[in-house]
Order: structure tokens, then C-alpha cells, then sequence
């Protein structure tokens, strides 16, 4: 029953079910639930975010090893290296987290905008290396000149000619330490995934043959060819087949073959960008990554090796720079279902009147007679009767009391269909019928605010509930934020890629969602959608004992906060707030000062809804 | 030549062109360089964001004089009121103008979440009406409790029943004063367009017939049916047919009759919501929009007035909450081209072997032998050859130089076929080749940040050139923002929707795109992808004798205060670096002086690009 949710397809054995609920796949099995009670006891509503640290490290670990692995394997003379692209997560409760787990391994950074690297500067572990990609101005190569002249391994990549004079011209102009130099290289060969366009001869960065030529030229005549030492390329991001990516590697081999020729003496690495894919599927059949990273780790050594022995040059070092894999499942989003939407009918709604429309009375023998072997029917029968009422009101041949009866009778006929069909062992009959009986889960986060992706790119993130994984959900859901946009839907399609929850009153009970591989790139990405911030955090650390400890719980933004963020004067707005309350002509003396406290607390507060879960 | 922009489409005489360069269509034709140069005199650099509030004025006039009209015509005796829904752009620059030009109208505020409400609640005209839509929980409806006992003309909008009851509730904790109570109908006829599931039967907000007869009954009981007074619907934003707007009204109307039948006395107007649509298309066969606002008041007029005839009820007071319709046009983003990319091939960049492969042979042939008569077969031809070329080089049987001398020669041909092509009165056979000899334009701007539906919906915004409006554009163009993200591309298809620009040199002269319509959505939706935030801003006032003022410059976020936003801890991240700039063994004592100047220079400017435009 389980498997429903295909925590086996895109878990990676982060996660576990026990008793009911989800927990982590440590020795201890903590509960999710547990850690979102333990935050919610102080008063926090609302969205909340968890950061696994374990996760980080498990991902870093998994890296490493499979290289070091393939290595060993291969008999590869060439080192490996990796950096983190901060792009992908540069929020400090996942930064400072990675920077120290990535110590032993020394595990860098990649930046790709001076806020970026003035933030590498600060965090990277010092020996560790920094890479620089991105278009460049004088101001950011700078900045890169800085880096290397406070004494970190820092390696600007090219992206155009003219960041190449650039940097010649500022390297007469500072002090003696100049960083090293990557030329991005152009490839023909192209990625796959939606990702796709990063690849390719049309693709928005890389040097061409000439280019590459020209900059080797250049760099001989300011004395700076020792200074280049590196190769990149990235052919997308989310590679989904590993087919590309050989031919990606041939290609670059063979570039980085003939720049060596060229006197490129000190070149010695070939980074390959990131790509490696996170598998977020929740069914089988529309999972995407047809490759493990032992197979990834491999295949790049034995290419690199395999082109390196052929054109009899050094085996490259190889730099990776992979972030969504490394990013994607420490962080879990966690949301309370604030309510069902079509819970409102009952057979005693129903008003009798003298005289009833043929298809209300039609309606009726259908809910009267339904039963398991002719359920599918009756169902379509009476969405076909309520939509021909619906035309008879906008007639004027129905009233309001007869669509109500329709509607009622046909929610009866839906929820008699689903328990008849909803008990048997499979769940193809309650597929059938899923699009006509979605129910709607309200949900207090904002899609646009937490997943991004799924606004821009349709990119489903795997959703299950917290608990009640003993019992069988029946309900096909589809969900929606607390937003006032129609776009805030998470829809899903009863023959792709069908949702099951629970049927549950969520003013008696709490009901938690938790939407999982959040970590990358829907935080920076986050829309104030609403005014809607970035929800509560907090980061998970475990025990060794089987405990666990909550750290930097960092609440949701203030609507003052958010305000002042948008360069409001919030004391003009405290005032003007104040004033109108005192001006009042419906209050008394008594009434205005309780209102200016309620006031400062709704001020004070974040957005999120609260009340109801 | 200028309407290869479509400003006729899209521009709604807000512009105009003069002497080669797009200007302000008002009494004095202000040249939007101007008013750019004058801002970056000041050593602003980057993307800037101009206001307009006479843009903002003329949509507020344009929809109060159309439905006065109409109501005069049609002799209409329902009131006309209109709120500007504060989801669509929640800024100070633009909703301090709005309030104040919209004073004489009695405009105005929607709010779609508790930071909104109170917004609304400061700054909205005394006497002007609020509407609160979306979600509500207990202190959301609290705080619009507030807003009545402040004395505000509101109305809050119910979307499910579990709201009314909250509602109910509240009123008898609280003070004598309850705010006015509307409630979102569900409608069965729905939408066009891209948010069209705003409307019909499974959107996401409304009551069903069964819930508006409960809803009524409860207000009865609880003695708050007289504080009933308003049904809203909302069939979707950007509504580019008029005709779903007709089947609505006639079923809200419908609906309308029958709710007065059970004695809603007080129950009096109708609220549309938004949709109304705002033309973005360049090219007359992309406009989708297909009625004008004349139109669409005399539909809605019209029809009301007949539904309340033929039902003998009293002709409604009408409300609508367009927010794209007035804020749109009033924003335009201006930003500097960068660089442009396929400039570094000339002839002598050829580098001659003494035996070249055959293919590169060929391609020198058909390089000197091309003529206007045979241009677009030698163009197809030379790809087909660089395509080889490329294999050759996969495989081992080209080398570095070939390829180059294959990209140099192909790029020529492609020059030489722009040029002789180019000089023709048609654009014709120029887009024929457009796909292949696009020409990309970096530019100072993040797509993620500034045009975030165009990532989201692919809405494409208006884009031109500042000047140059008197020359051929010849360079079939495509756009680059300034992230490392693949993604950050606007493309143009050639036979969809062509985009050309001049062909220049960036670093001799400053070339400004601008990207109009964006003052809608794109502010609160902005995506920090590589930490680029909001733009640096400014309030245009044209003066009456002819002159302007810039108002309210806020420059882009700087590094530091970006950091702190998320968090971080900006003395810590000030004071590591220091550290690390002191203790480095590469740096005498005033090198690290001079460093530490810069970098706090750098860590308090904003991170847009800057030396380059």
C-alpha cells in the first residue's frame, strides 16, 4: 500500500515506513511528524522547512567515494575535484552546513555573480577550490583578483573574449598574484532534458574553435598561458540519459588534447559542470534518469582515460560541479491541510419541493440504486444530469433549489461510487473516475513561494502525508495554496500521475503534507507571490543516542519585514494605521486601545495562515 | 520601418517615435534616453526601472469615463465601482501614485492576504471602497473586522463556508461594527485564455448553488444577512474573449435574481473580478485580445440591465478589480546591451595550413564566389560543411585549426548573406535565414528577476531599442540576461514573432533595449536566481512645460544588505574576509589596506554588472 507514494522510485533510502509514518532512514527512525510537533509547540503555523544535514553529507560522501572508487578502478593518474554551485542554494542554513561537512573531502565552491563570490570568499574552506563562472564585468574580475590575492584556489572561467582582456589588462594593474584561468568551451554535442539548450553550438555560453585559439594567442602574449589550467563545459542541467554526456567527453578530449599542443603546458583539468540528475518521479513509469553515479563516475574516467591515452597526453584532473544532486534532498517541506472542499453534502441538504425537474428526480432513482456492479455508470450518468440542469438554470428553466439538489445528489453518487469501488484490492476503477471526484486539498504554503519549478517547469516534487501510511487513501487529490491565484493548483492526472490521500476532517485532526527534494533551487527562486515569504525554517540535527536537536529555527518574515523589504516607510504605515484607529467614530476609548494591540501583533506576525492548522 | 516593433499593437498610443528614438506620446514627446542618461549621470549602472504615473492615470480614466458612458447610454441605474487588486504590484512607487490619482474616483484596494489587507488598510482613499478575496483565517478576518471598526468601506469576500461561520463567530466577540459580506459564486461556464481555470466548475474558488443557499441561511440566522451585499466571480486573469465574460454574467446574473428571491434585500452589486486583458504582442498574428474596453462596459452594462429586466430585480451595482488593465503599461525596463556575441570573425583571423581538408577548401569557394543571387543556397551550404567539419573533428580527422577556419569562413558567408540580403525592401528572405545567423545580445538584466512570466508562461513583453529607430535593423536578434542559467534567454522564432536589432559595437556605443508592459506581476513574482535582485528604480513626473522630474530613485539591493535578507550574518561575513585579507602571505601591508577598501566598496554596491554598460 505504500508504494503508492514511490518512496522506493525517487527516496534513495533517505526514508522509511514505520508504524505509519515517514520517517528517517537512520538507526533510529525518527518520525517527521515528531520534529514538526516539537516546532509547532512553540506556536509556529504555517509552512515549515527541515534541513537534513545527514542528507548533505550522505550526497558528498556518495560523490567521492564513486570517483575515488572509479579511480582506483581505472588506475586514473588525473585527481577529482568538486565544487558546490551556490546558485542552486545559497541560503546560509544549508551553506555553512555543507562548507563543514565538505572540509575532509576538500569540497568547494562555484560562483556565478559577485554577491556569490564575496559569499565563496567568505565560507569556502580556504584550501579548498573556488570556480567562477558567468558573465564577468572589471568589477567582478576584481573581486576574483581579491580572492587569489587573499590566497584561495580560485579559477575564473571564461565565458567571451573580452573577459579575457579583461583580466589581462587587470592583472598589469594589481599585485602579483593572479588567479587561474578556465576557457569555457563550446560544444557541439547537446544535452537532453528540459534543460537541454545549456549544450550545443547555439548555447548561451562557450568559446568556439577560433575563440579558444584567439585566447590561447592572447594569453601566450601577456605572459599568462601558465595561468590556464582548466577546461569547462556543462551540457545541462538534470542530464537524464548518460549518452550525451560521452560524447560531451570525447568532444572536450579532443579540444583539450590540441589546446596542450598549443603549448598549454599547465593545463591540466577538464570540469565537466554539473547535470547529475536527482530522480523526482512518484510512479514508475515517468522516471527520467537512466543512469547511477557509479555508472556516471565511470564512464567519465574511462572516457577521459580511453581519449587521454589515444591523443598521448596527461590523464586530465576532472572538476565536477554538481549541485542539484547534492542539494535536492536535505530539505523537506512540511504544510497542514487547512480543508477538503466538498464535504458539504448531505442527504438531509436536500430540499423537497412540490415540484421537481425530471432530471432532479432522475438523479435521485440514481443515488437510490447505485451498487458496486453498475457504480461507473450511475457515476457518469449523473455528471451528465448536472450538467444539462446547470443549462436549464442558465435558462431560466431551473432554479437555484433544483441546481442544489442536482449538486447534492451527484456528490452522494460520487462518494457511494468511491467507497464501492475505493474497497476493492486495486485501484484501477477508482482511476476511471478519479478526474470527476478529485477532491481539493487546501494547503497553507504558497506554491509560488516554495516550489517555483512546479509554476515554471511543471516539475512535480514527490508528496505524501506524514502519517496515517497504515491506512488506505482514497481520495484523489489535487491541491491547492493559500494564494488567491489560480495558478496556485498542484494538479495531477488521474493516468499519469494520480494522488491518493486521506479522507479527513482537518478541524478535528491534523493532517501534514510534506512535499520532499525541495532543496535545490526553490528557495532563491521563491516568489513573494501575495506578499507570501519564505516559510518557517529550521534545521534537524540527530543524536547518537537516537535523539534529536531543532537548531536555527528561523520564522517566517514579519508583514512589517516584508514590507520594509519592498522600501515601505513602515513607520509612516505604523502612523497612518494608528491614526485612523484613533479618528474612529465607531469605537471607544477602551475599543481603540485593544484594537492598536491587536494591531502591533498582526504587524509583528508573518502572513501565513494560522488558525486552522 | 518602425512598425517591425508593433508599437500600433501593443504601445496603445502610449509612445511614440521621433527622430529615431521612442518617446513619451504626451505634449513635449520626452525621449525615454533622456530620462535614462539623466538617471545613470549619477553612476547608476544596470537595469532601471521607469514609472510612469501618467500611464497609471490615463487606465484609471480610461475605465471610469467607459462605464459612465455606458451607463448614461444604456440609462443604467446600478452604481460603478472599481478596486485595483494589490496582488498585481504591491510596490510603494506605484501604489502610493495609484491611491492618490485614483482620489477622485473613489478607487479603490483589493487585498489577497493579511500583508495586503494591511497595506490597504493604510493607504487606501478613506472613503474608497476594499474588497478582500482568497483564503481567510481567524485573524485574517479579525484584522478586516479592524478595517470596518477603523471606519473602511469593506467587504469581505467569503470562499467556503468554513470562512462564513468564522465570520459569524467573530461578529459576536467582537464590537458593534461587522464589515460587509460577499461570496464568491462558483460558475460552470468558464474562462479562455492561459488562466482560465480560474473559472468553471473545478476552479479553485467559489460556493456551489447548495453552499450560496446554506451561506444565506446562516447569515440568517446569525441576523448578518442585511451586511450580505455583494456576489463576486472571477473567470480568469487576461481574458482575451469576451464572449465566456457573457455567459458569466448571464449566469451571475441568474444567480443574482435568485439569491434577492430569498431575501437578500441588501444584497446589490456584482463584482466581475479582473481579466481585463492587456495586448502584448509585437506581431498582428500573435494579438490575441479581441474586444476593447468600450466593448467590453456596453456588454456588461447591457447585458445586467436586460437579465434584471427579465427578472424584475433591481439593476446591480457594479465592481470590477482589474490590475494588469492599469498597472501594465505604466512600468517600462530599460537596460544596456553588454555585448554582442558572433563580431570576433573577420578574414585575416584565418590560419593557413599547408594541406586544409576539402571541406575547407569549399567553404573558401563558396565565401569568395557568393553573390545576392545564389546568397541563401552558398548560406545552407556552408552549415551543411560546418556541420561535417565537426564530426571530422569528433573523430580525430580534423584538428583545432580546421574547425576554427570552418567557423571563420561559415561566419563570413553568413555576413556576406545578411548584408546582401539585408540591403533588399522585404524582410523576407532575411528571416528565411534568421535561425541560423541569430545574433545574441547580452544584456544587464536578469530574466528571472524583471520578466519572470516570460520564464513561468512564456509571455513574451515588448521589447525595442531606445534609439536608432531611423536605421535598418538587420541583426535578427535573441537575448541574454546576465545569469549562468541557460534558461536566461529570451528566444524569437523566425516565423513567429522575429525580433531585429542593430548591429553595433558595445564598447564604443551604448545601445538600450527597453522591455515595456512589465509593471504588472513581474515586480512581486521576481526571481533572486544568482542573488540579482529587484532593479534600481525611479518615478518619472512630466512637467507642464515640458520638462521632468525624477522622483524616488532606489537603487538595486546592495551585496550586504541582499546577505542579510537571507540571513546571513553580514558583521560575520565582513569580519571573516578582513581576516582572511589580513592574514594572507601574498599581500604587504598596504595592498591589504588598499583591498579592504575595495571589497568593502564592492560588498555595499549592488551585484548587477557594470563596466560594461
Amino acid at each position: 500500500m505504500n508504494n503508492i507514494y514511490g518512496l522506493d522510485i525517487w527516496g534513495n533510502s533517505n526514508f522509511i515506513i514505520e508504524d505509519g509514518k515517514i520517517c528517517l532512514n537512520t538507526d533510529f527512525k525518527l518520525p517527521i511528524i515528531d520534529v514538526v510537533k516539537e516546532i509547532r509547540k512553540d506556536g509556529i503555523k504555517g509552512p515549515i522547512l527541515l534541513r537534513f544535514p545527514h542528507l548533505i553529507k550522505k550526497q558528498i560522501v556518495e560523490i567521492y567515494s564513486n570517483f575515488n572508487r572509479a579511480k582506483k578502478e581505472f588506475d586514473y593518474s588525473g585527481n577529482f575535484s568538486a565544487v558546490y554551485p551556490l546558485k542552486v542554494n545559497q541560503y546560509p542554513g544549508f551553506v555553512k552546513n555543507l562548507v563543514e561537512i565538505g572540509k575532509p573531502f576538500n569540497y568547494g565552491l562555484e560562483a556565478g555573480s559577485k554577491p556569490e563570490l564575496l559569499l565563496a570568499m567568505a565560507y569556502n574552506n580556504f584550501e579548498a577550490p573556488i570556480t567562477v563562472n558567468g558573465f564577468k564585468d572589471k568589477e567582478l574580475i576584481n573581486i576574483g583578483f581579491i580572492a587569489a590575492e587573499m590566497g584561495h584556489d580560485i579559477t575564473l572561467t571564461i565565458e567571451g573574449l573580452s573577459e579575457l582582456e579583461s583580466i589581462i589588462k587587470t592583472s598589469k594593474e594589481r599585485f602579483s598574484t593572479c588567479p587561474k584561468i578556465g576557457l569555457r568551451i563550446r560544444l557541439h554535442t547537446s544535452g537532453s532534458g528540459i534543460w537541454a539548450k545549456s549544450g550545443g553550438m547555439d548555447s548561451k555560453f562557450g568559446l568556439t574553435a577560433t575563440e579558444l585559439i584567439e585566447a590561447v594567442n592572447l594569453l601566450k602574449s601577456a605572459n599568462l598561458l601558465h595561468k590556464f589550467t582548466m577546461i569547462h563545459f556543462h551540457i545541462g542541467s538534470q542530464i537524464n540519459e548518460i549518452h550525451p554526456l560521452k560524447k560531451a567527453l570525447t568532444e572536450a578530449g579532443n579540444i583539450y588534447a590540441e589546446l596542450r599542443k598549443m603549448d598549454a603546458k599547465n593545463l591540466t583539468a577538464i570540469n565537466l559542470g554539473g547535470g547529475l540528475a536527482v530522480e523526482y518521479s512518484q510512479t514508475r513509469e515517468l522516471a527520467t534518469r537512466n543512469y547511477t553515479l557509479k555508472e556516471y563516475a565511470n564512464d567519465v574516467i574511462f572516457l577521459l582515460k580511453t581519449i587521454a591515452n589515444s591523443k598521448n597526453v596527461t590523464e586530465p584532473d576532472i572538476f565536477i560541479e554538481s549541485g542539484r544532486f547534492v542539494a535536492a534532498s536535505h530539505a523537506v517541506l512540511t504544510a497542514p491541510v487547512l480543508e477538503l472542499f466538498s464535504k458539504e453534502y448531505a442527504e438531509e441538504k436536500l430540499i423537497s419541493k412540490d415540484e421537481n425537474p425530471p432530471l432532479v428526480l432522475e438523479l435521485y432513482d440514481l443515488y437510490k440504486n447505485i451498487k458496486p456492479s453498475n457504480a461507473l455508470e450511475y457515476l457518469h450518468d449523473s455528471i451528465a444530469h448536472m450538467e444539462s440542469i446547470l443549462t436549464l438554470f442558465d435558462l431560466g428553466y431551473a432554479d437555484l433549489t433544483d441546481r442544489s439538489n442536482a449538486e447534492i445528489l451527484t456528490h452522494l453518487i460520487m462518494k457511494k461510487a468511491i467507497s464501492m469501488l475505493g474497497n476493492k484490492q486495486s485501484y484501477t476503477d477508482l482511476l476511471k473516475i478519479q478526474k470527476q471526484v478529485q477532491e481539493k486539498y487546501l494547503v497553507n504554503f504558497s506554491m509560488f513561494q516554495s516550489l517555483p519549478d512546479f509554476w515554471g517547469l511543471k516539475q512535480h516534487f514527490p508528496i505524501m502525508p506524514l502519517e496515517k501510511l497504515d491506512e488506505r487513501a482514497t481520495r484523489s487529490a489535487s491541491i491547492w495554496d493559500i494564494t488567491c491565484d489560480s495558478d496556485g493548483e498542484i494538479n495531477f492526472d488521474p493516468n499519469i500521475n494520480p494522488l491518493f490521500l486521506h479522507d479527513i476532517d482537518p478541524q478535528e485532526e491534523n493532517y501534514f503534507l510534506a512535499f520532499f527534494l525541495v532543496g535545490a533551487y526553490q528557495e532563491v527562486l521563491g516568489m513573494n507571490h501575495n506578499l507570501f515569504t519564505h516559510p518557517t525554517e529550521a534545521t534537524v540535527y540527530l543524536k547518537e543516542n537516537g535523539g534529536f536537536e531543532i537548531k536555527n529555527i528561523l520564522e517566517s518574515q514579519s508583514v512589517l519585514d516584508i514590507l520594509e523589504d519592498m522600501d515601505y516607510d513602515v513607520y509612516e504605515i505604523q502612523d497612518i494605521l494608528s491614526d485612523r484607529v484613533k479618528n474612529s467614530i465607531l469605537l471607544d476609548d477602551n475599543e481603540k486601545k485593544q484594537i492598536l494591540g491587536e494591531l502591533y501583533l498582526f504587524l509583528n506576525d508573518n502572513g501565513y495562515l494560522k488558525s486552522i492548522g
